[in-house]
Order: C-alpha cells, then sequence, then structure tokens
C-alpha cells in the first residue's frame, strides 16, 4: 500500500469540511497535513492526531511544497487569492480539488491563474453539519453522499478520475459529474433555497416557545437553520442569480397553493399534494 | 394489575395513528378492541394481534357498548357524526379523545353534542408517519413525542388527568395543555404550514433528476411532502384563516430575505442568519 502511505495530502483550511476529509484520509492510511490561520485548530487536530503536521503561517512553506495534493477548504472569497501567493511552492504535477459550495465564479478564475504543471478539478461532496469547526469534523458525512465533479473544458481525464477516486476512498455514494453551471442551478435549487426557507421559518415569527409543541415537521424543516452566516452570505451572494430564480420559482409556487387554500380549492391542493407525493417518492434512498 | 387488564379501549378508525395507540396500548396489557370500516384493516390488525377485537359494521354495537374508554381516530369531518349516531351506546361514565390535527372546528361541536354522562376530552399527540394504513402503524412515533392536551371549560380535572395519563403511557415526553384556539394557530405554523412548504417545493419545478445530486437538506425539507391528500386538505381546510395567516407572515419573510439578496444586503442577510441560529439553538433536542 505504498502508493498511499506515501502521498501526502495539504488540507488548507481546516474547518468542519477539513477535518472531515483530515479524519477519512487518515483513516485510510495517507499522510495528512493541515494549515489554517487559526492555530488551535491546527493544535486541536494534532492533539486528535487527525493530522501529522500542521501550520498557521511559519510552517506553511515547507508543507505546501512536500504535498503531492491540496484539498482547499477556503472560503471561495479568498481561495483564489491564496493560489496565487503559494502556487509558486507547489510540486510539478499537484492535484488540487476543493469542497466550495458554488463553482461558476470560483473555477474559472483558479483554473485561468494556476500554473500549468498542475491541475485543478473542482469538487462538492453534499455533505455537512450544522456546527463548524473542525472539533465538530467527522467522516461519517461522507457515507453514502451524493459527491459531484465540476470539470471544466481545462481539465484531463486523469484529473476527473483522480477526483473522482478521491470521492469514492471518502465513503461517498453517487459520484457524478456536473458543469459549472448545471451545478450551481442545481445547488441554488436544492442547498440554499432550503437553507433561505429554513432560516425564514425561524425569523418570521418568535417561535421558540413552540419547542414544548411541535413534532419532528418542523425540526426538519428547520435543522439547517443553524447556519454559520459568513459562509452561507458569502455563498449566495456569489450565486445570487441562480438563488433569486429558484427562489422566485418557489415563491410563486407557495402562493398559488396559498390562493387556492384561500378560495377553498381543495381539488387544486390535492392534486399539488398528489404529484408532491409520487415525485418525493424516487429520493426515499 | 387488574386496573388495566380490565379496561377495554375501543379504537374508532385503525388507520397509522390508530393502529399505533392499539399497540402501544396492547404492550401495556389494556384490552384494546377497534372498528374500522375497512374489512382489512381488521383482519390486519387481528393476524398481527394488534387488536383483541374488532368489527367493521355488524359488531361495533358490542364493541362501543363494552368500552370504558374510546380513542377516535377518525377524520374530523366525519367524528361528530358518528358520534351522534353511536352515543346511545356508550357506557355512562364514557372517556373519549381523539387525535384529530385541528381541534376549535371540532372540540366544541362534539362537547355541545355529547351525551351529559360522557367526557370528550381533546389531544393531540405529535407524532405520525409519512405512510397511512393500519400496516405502517409503529408505537415508537410516540416515543418523547410532545403531546398536547386541548381542553374546554366543560372538561373535569379527571378528564384532563385520564388524557394526560393516556399520553404518558403511550410513552409522549413532554404533555402540555392549550386551548383550542392557542393549539390551532400553533398548528398552522410548527405543521400545516411546514407541509405547505415541502409539498411546494417538490411541485414548484422537475425537480426529479436531482436525485443524484442532493444533500440531506432537500431530504429533510421535503421529507413530509409524501402527504396524504385527503387528510391534509381536509385538515387545511378546517383551519384556513390560522394558516392563511402564517402563510403570509412567512411569505412576506422569505420574500424580505429575497430582497436583501437581490439589492446585495449582506449584513441585512447575516443578522437575520444569526437570530435563526440563536433560536434554532433551543429547539435541538
Amino acid at each position: 500500500m505504498e502508493w498511499i502511505e506515501n502521498r501526502k495530502i495539504l488540507i488548507v483550511g481546516l474547518g468542519l469540511m477539513g477535518g472531515s476529509y483530515a479524519r477519512a484520509l487518515k483513516r485510510l492510511g495517507f499522510t495528512v497535513t493541515a494549515i489554517d490561520r487559526n492555530p488551535e485548530a491546527i493544535e486541536y487536530a494534532l492533539k486528535e492526531r487527525i493530522i501529522k503536521e500542521g501550520s498557521s503561517g511559519d510552517g506553511d512553506e515547507k508543507l505546501i511544497r512536500e504535498a503531492d495534493a491540496i484539498v482547499s477548504c477556503l472560503y471561495p472569497a479568498v481561495f483564489p487569492d491564496w493560489v496565487r501567493e503559494h502556487q509558486h511552492l507547489f510540486k510539478p504535477g499537484l492535484m488540487m480539488t476543493d469542497v466550495t459550495g458554488v463553482k461558476g465564479c470560483v473555477v474559472y478564475e483558479i483554473q485561468s491563474i494556476l500554473r500549468e504543471d498542475a491541475e485543478f478539478i473542482a469538487a462538492h461532496p453534499m455533505a455537512g453539519r450544522e456546527r463548524s469547526g473542525v472539533e465538530f469534523s467527522d467522516d461519517r458525512i461522507f457515507r453514502d453522499a451524493n459527491y459531484i465533479i465540476v470539470p471544466t473544458e481545462k481539465n484531463t481525464a486523469e484529473g476527473i478520475r483522480w477526483c473522482g477516486r478521491l470521492g469514492q476512498l471518502l465513503g461517498c455514494g453517487r459520484i457524478t459529474v456536473l458543469s459549472p453551471e448545471e451545478h450551481d442551478e442545481m445547488i441554488a435549487f436544492v442547498s440554499q433555497l432550503t437553507h433561505c426557507i429554513a432560516v425564514s421559518l425561524m425569523t418570521c415569527s418568535d417561535n421558540t416557545h413552540l419547542v414544548d409543541y411541535t413534532g419532528d415537521s418542523f425540526r426538519d424543516l428547520t435543522r439547517i437553520a443553524r447556519i454559520n452566516d459568513r459562509m452561507w452570505s458569502e455563498l449566495f451572494m456569489m450565486n445570487r442569480e441562480p438563488l433569486l430564480r429558484q427562489m422566485d420559482v418557489f415563491l410563486k409556487e407557495l402562493e398559488e397553493f396559498r390562493d387556492m387554500l384561500d378560495k377553498g380549492d381543495t381539488e387544486g391542493m390535492r392534486a399539488k399534494m398528489r404529484l408532491s407525493t409520487e415525485r418525493r417518492a424516487l429520493f426515499d434512498k
């Protein structure tokens, strides 16, 4: 298994996702290192033996130079600058991937500035938790999760294969391929719109006294309302047009349902419920 | 334990909820009987030994006469008529409760027609599943669930105590008391609005091809989109005013969030997310 043990994978940005990658890859035998501006995150990961080496500044250069592959778990707004400033340290042939929740505004920029002898292949594991920070990391989040590879014309067949193999090693289930544009439209609907709905359910009225009465429906619909406000507002702004489009589609539909109720159109409501039931059945694992 | 074994509890309407009550009560040693218009439901419950006796017509009278308590799991639209037609068979001192998801339009009517020597005390266990029918019944749905007693001025202290004790025996966690009006406004928000949102998420666009890409967020927000269209449309219509009110509050909030995104008001969105995070933390068990 030398081909695994000799491979050094550097995690850049050691939060919930970075820590979860580190746990999964370390378990498989890879040599995992990490850099993060926060010394406490590195200290925690070293103590927990999630990573072999880590740095919050001084040792960054060494770890970048040694890496065979990099997983960027940086916020999308700082990711391109990080590449600009550090890519002179990359090994020739370096493979880099990421976990960023929006792609169009990141992938093309990174690929346009990246050295010719390195490859960036974007990926999005559809996994996460309602907490942030390496101390909440957990590699079980990948189990059977959907994993999306988001290549462009600049990517090689080898890069795409490498990225898919990484998703498989993490434990993901379905591994699929989408273009950056397809990815961003999809993510606006299944992830960003749902987060906006969950947040709005919590903020639309003071409902905290309802905790003694509620059932699972409300809990399920608001689980993701515990949200990292910095990260998600950044993701929303970077995907503004698709998200606005999906919000408008949903708002129109809910208003239509509301008007049916207002008019007493029971048959109309029932038809929508039957369609909903039929479609949702496909999503049950 | 004679005080349990000698007690005969009749379930009227043996679907998912009725079957789950029967399983829980039978496990504790009560003598559980059931009537349902559908002979297959009764046959199933007898075969599975969930009930001791059952009837779909001919034997109804005997089972009603013998019952010490009745749990009505009928649809709200037919419940009052059932009481009108059968209450001459009730034992003096009979206790009756229900599981109906709306209260205002049911409780007062039942109590106004009910014989003086019987008591109806409304209850709402906040539990269920996305399937209907006795074959999906499961008494684990009550475990730690919220259970709401919904008394009126007509109820006695003994009736309220009996009803709460029943919730406790089912395995429910928090047992609380609300007036019919408080219950219906609360349920419009935590249950009915969330079902409308889940249905609208499934019907607003053809999204079935997204099954290969989605994460847990979308699954969680649409779990309840598999819905019994007859029952829920009836519940919505019976609680139309509170539900319209709650839908309007939610629609206004989501539109406000949409407009913040449109205008690039990142700080506004972050403030909402922080409020949402703070409130939602209280709901984690």
